[in-house]
């Protein structure tokens, strides 16, 4: 794993920005004007990285650029600037199997770690809208469109065994952002460990009681050996809430910074994980008890929406476009032998689905007790409040991950949310 | 891939070798003498390499060269040099695992793609032996000892997550050997491709209701997505009795060209189809009916053994050893959750034993309705007598592939593969 840092590479300020994208004629031009009159502003509220916004007379631009170290820790924790290249990587590939789903890339300077990107207005991160309780009514399709589309299209089932190869051994070198999720995701949340923090002492018994549970501790290490070896297809590796930027009518996905090819289920199960916790996290939004209950009602239907529009685009997209070097279409070219293949194809997806429920609880449970946080709970000011959505969360994760089979369909994992949501904790 | 000779190449001859091998210091003073008094023979019998031997006064060497084309079938099929670069890797890790089971790499020639190695002698392929009912008593330890040891030790089980994604990385280029692979075992035997042969006319029903059983043609494609994405260990890729030489006390695995990250049932399914095609081929190689009864049950023994030997010791290494990224010990460190783990072992073993089975049929098809046979087989003059034993071992094949919970231990296989070579057929 290259940790180097290259000689030209310079960490950019709104002072600094301008005279760098001035010397590159694609930007220069759509910002219009000279440099010395654009607008720059730092806006990067994510983990790991600057992200500026920089406006000139004719338009916008977003500016990502990576840092050496984990920037939501400090420069005691390092981090390979070589992010950039698999996030620039990742978001080339995302765009020719899902148009319009995630930001146009205008430039990529390696030596800054840096990537240009069309300027999303008036988008906003969809966390913060759900947080608000605001409905974005095009978003699970988007999603599972994008989620169907890159997954499809960069597994077996879509390529030629040697393309996927190189894939493979394309994103092969991104191992200190895998290494992140393996740690912070797989292993930490279960047991005694310097990162972990939750709300405490509220959640101590609980925190306690996981640390404890030798079954969820089996579960998770199977996921993590799926995690780290099952080469499906390229995965976004992050694909959270925070990582969507939503208006009324638009999605793009953003920050595939941890991509690699990896196990679907693990895209897939961010984002359910991500509508659930927020879901949970409605009782410290709502002014009165239940104002929030159709918003609720929104974002399990989305969560429904969400797998079964996944699962049916996922299915379709193979029909039509299965010439990959899995199942080939050589061996499956009877009316009888596709009557077998869709019966493996349904099993395929019950698999996935399976792989889903896993990765989500995984999700659910380290944003509680792991290092990073989401503020769909976090904001929550009341500690007693946040720590009963925080535990009906990490107990319905607990079900999920150790008992995958008691959840036939998504619609029983909604069922099952709406259960834990009104029980009685802690 | 790069599928390039390099400038420099030559195929080799007895004539050219001596002064090739002449230049380099450390076999010059192996062979001993000057190379002007070099005994060379070309005595390579695989499908796809030149292989000499080379006598001098003080001793002797083995040399393998790739050609830049499949052997087996001519200089139309052609087949990129650098499988010696892949083999040569995998020779030299190997030897690191499971010293004293490969032959000791003397010198790698990149530009030649050949190969220099000890000369093992007396050996002989255990093929052959096994085809002439040589007990080996050695073997089935020794075989199980380089699975365990080669396998367990390039898993997530016992590497660092970001060595092991270097491990992919380094083998990600050997596509056109695992394409020969995918193509050859998992779909052509399936199909009507002009690469397959069987013993006609006998097998023309059964090749051919092979090839329209869809239930079949499910279960190989699920091997063959396995087969391209799980990146479990490094594995030798094509470990049959035609890359084992032995004698009564040595056991010597060769050939690893088709070595790459990949799932380890692949290897230990090779091994069991390789002995269960020898025993179904007795009936071709006794003098009088039932003369080769002891040797059958030797043959059968030696499966049991290496399963057996292979679950034991993995497992051994495993709570020995396991110190990798998976299933990580700080996550396992009290009685109660060591109990768990225990019992999590077994199922992962369970698991890996049913990959076994199903890599193991698609062995036992392809050497019987695809391109590449086996002499055990082939060697059988009458072609009523082979295509018994052939149909015997199909059958038996298509039950250990789309039924392999029917058989929970390996003395069920064994079991069952006494009903089948009991049966009459076709």
């Amino acid at each position: 794993m290259n940790n180097e840092v290259p000689e030209a590479y310079v960490p950019q300020t709104p002072e600094s920005l301008p005279a760098l994208l001035g010397s590159v004629a694609v930007i220069r031009d759509l910002l219009g004007g000279t440099p010395d009159r654009w607008a720059v502003e730092e806006v990067g509220d994510g983990n790991l990285n600057l992200v500026f916004k920089v406006r000139g007379p004719a338009g916008g631009v977003a500016v990502k650029q990576a840092l050496p170290y984990v920037r939501l820790v400090g420069e005691s924790w390092s981090l390979p600037l070589t992010r950039a290249h698999f996030e620039h990587l990742a978001l080339v590939r995302q765009a020719r199997h899902a148009p319009g789903l995630t930001p146009t890339v205008l430039h990529y300077d390696a030596d800054m770690a840096l990537i240009v990107m069309e300027l999303l207005e008036p988008h906003i991160i969809m966390r913060h809208g759900m947080i608000d309780g605001v409905v974005y009514p095009m978003f699970a399709e988007a999603l599972s469109t994008f989620a169907a589309a890159t997954l499809f299209h960069t597994s077996d089932l879509a390529m030629a065994a040697a393309d996927k190869k190189e894939l493979v051994a394309d994103f092969a070198g991104n191992t200190a952002l895998c290494g992140i999720t393996e740690d912070l995701i797989f292993t930490e949340p279960y047991m005694v460990a310097e990162n972990n923090r939750w709300t405490s002492p509220q959640l101590d018994g609980l925190a306690a009681s996981i640390r404890a549970d030798s079954d969820l501790k089996v579960a998770v290490s199977r996921l993590k050996v799926t995690f780290m070896s099952s080469a499906q297809a390229m995965i976004h590796g992050d694909l959270h809430t925070g990582s969507i930027m939503v208006t009324q009518t638009d999605t793009r996905i953003i920050d595939p910074e941890f991509a690699f090819v990896g196990p679907m289920g693990f895209d897939t199960g961010a984002v359910i994980a991500n509508l659930l916790l927020n879901y949970f996290s409605q009782i410290g939004h709502e002014s009165t008890p239940g104002a929030r209950d159709a918003y609720r009602n929104w974002v399990l239907d989305s969560v429904e929406e969400f797998w079964n529009g996944f699962r049916s685009r996922f299915l379709a997209l193979w029909r039509r476009e299965g010439r990959g070097d899995a199942y080939p279409a050589v061996l499956f070219d009877d009316a009888v032998a596709r009557v077998h293949l869709a019966s493996e194809q349904e099993r395929y997806m019950a698999e996935l689905f399976r792989d889903t429920l896993g990765f989500a609880a995984a999700k659910m449970i380290r944003r509680i007790l792991g290092l990073a946080h989401n503020i769909d709970l976090e904001n929550i000011a009341d500690a007693d409040v946040r720590a009963a959505a925080e535990s009906r969360a990490l107990k319905m994760a607990r079900a999920l991950m150790t008992a995958p089979d008691s959840f036939p369909s998504i619609e029983a994992v909604t069922d099952a949310a709406r259960r834990w949501n009104a029980t009685t904790v802690i």
